[in-house]
């Protein structure tokens, strides 16, 4: 309602503000469901324009380029990935209920299939680990700070006793994410959901073994 | 000295065979190490005889198309894993011993670089999983086989009574080789073997929580 008081120009420009915005996520959940399938080589500004009945200039003014297309791409999957695995186990008590509610809110936005072709970072890892670049490195980025996310959040349950003093949490953060990063491999290649289902064992497992023993 | 018997012809004969199959050779050499930095989609006949100074004819009489190419480029990966981890591990005693030799000597044959890339089942994993087909089923084929081939070496530990009689051998196998699978992926992306001591230690300290604990 404030944007009444703009006058008829201002409305304009907000609907077309609003619109260019509209255009840019419907690209970026387009570009996304393509990344996930064939990696982001797969992805170029003419396949999306005939996907989305859309001009290649109209998204060539969004994105500019094949290479920061693909890096609107990684990020917009980056806050899917935040706001279903990330924020959500913020919810949870700091320690050892966190790390467990960050694998398992993986696991299930795994298994819920939220784009056709499985984990994006998953199928553009391989694909750009021998191409020095901006993509390579926002690739090797993201995954970075997911592991050491998940390092900080087992140091707390040190902290909180959960975890024994001499737990090394940047390695069970490597073993934790390996689980999930081989049950995403092998759920996509398989198409089975099995492969999740080993790996939530798998974590319990582990975190069984990390844990300190009850005191008695 | 046998083929002296011959004769001329059969003697001009024997050595089209042997160059024929030392050019097929030469072309898999490069096939793979192109595979397993770009993936199978990266290559291509016309690349292939660029790289090596061949005619696309000659390639092609070879492997007939690219499918075919990309195939013979999976079992030619294949026999030098085999030849690298598989077959070395053959000459330890059956048991947890062969299991840790296995483990082993995937992760040198992936600190060694065999391959420029890296693993090249690891580079088209990601690639294949959503494109139906025989390149897909031959990469599935090669994963599953080899989980297979590392669950059996554990159950022989079961049967040697090194692991107890509930041990899990498919879901340990899964577990060991997402540590190596992992290590191999962070290792390419970023340059590092830091992730494959990482992996090492992290099988060592599931098969000491998985065996038997000695008798007292």
């Amino acid at each position: 309602m404030a944007h009444k008081t703009d006058g008829g120009t201002g409305g304009k420009t907000d609907g077309r503000v609003v619109r260019g915005e509209q255009t840019r996520r419907l690209i970026l959940e387009r570009a996304m469901a393509i990344a996930s399938s064939e990696g982001l080589e797969g992805l170029s500004i003419g396949r999306l324009a005939a996907d989305l009945a859309l001009s290649k200039s109209g998204i060539f003014a969004h994105f500019g380029s094949k290479e920061e297309l693909q890096l609107a791409t990684l990020r917009a999957a980056r806050r899917v990935f935040t706001e279903r695995v990330v924020l959500p186990a913020q919810q949870v008590a700091d320690g050892l209920a966190r790390a467990e509610a960050l694998i398992d809110n993986w696991l299930d936005y795994v298994a819920e299939g939220v784009f056709p072709g499985g984990c994006i970072v998953y199928s553009v890892t391989a694909e750009f680990d021998s191409r020095p670049g901006r993509v390579h490195d926002a690739v090797a980025k993201d995954l970075s700070d997911w592991r050491a996310h998940l390092a900080d959040t087992l140091r707390a349950a040190v902290r909180t006793g959960e975890l024994p003093d001499d737990a090394d949490p940047d390695q069970l953060a490597f073993e934790l994410s390996a689980f999930i990063w081989q049950a995403v491999g092998d759920s996509a290649l398989h198409g089975s959901r099995v492969p999740l289902d080993r790996a939530r064992r798998a974590a319990a497992t582990r975190l069984h073994h990390a844990a300190r023993p009850p005191v008695l």
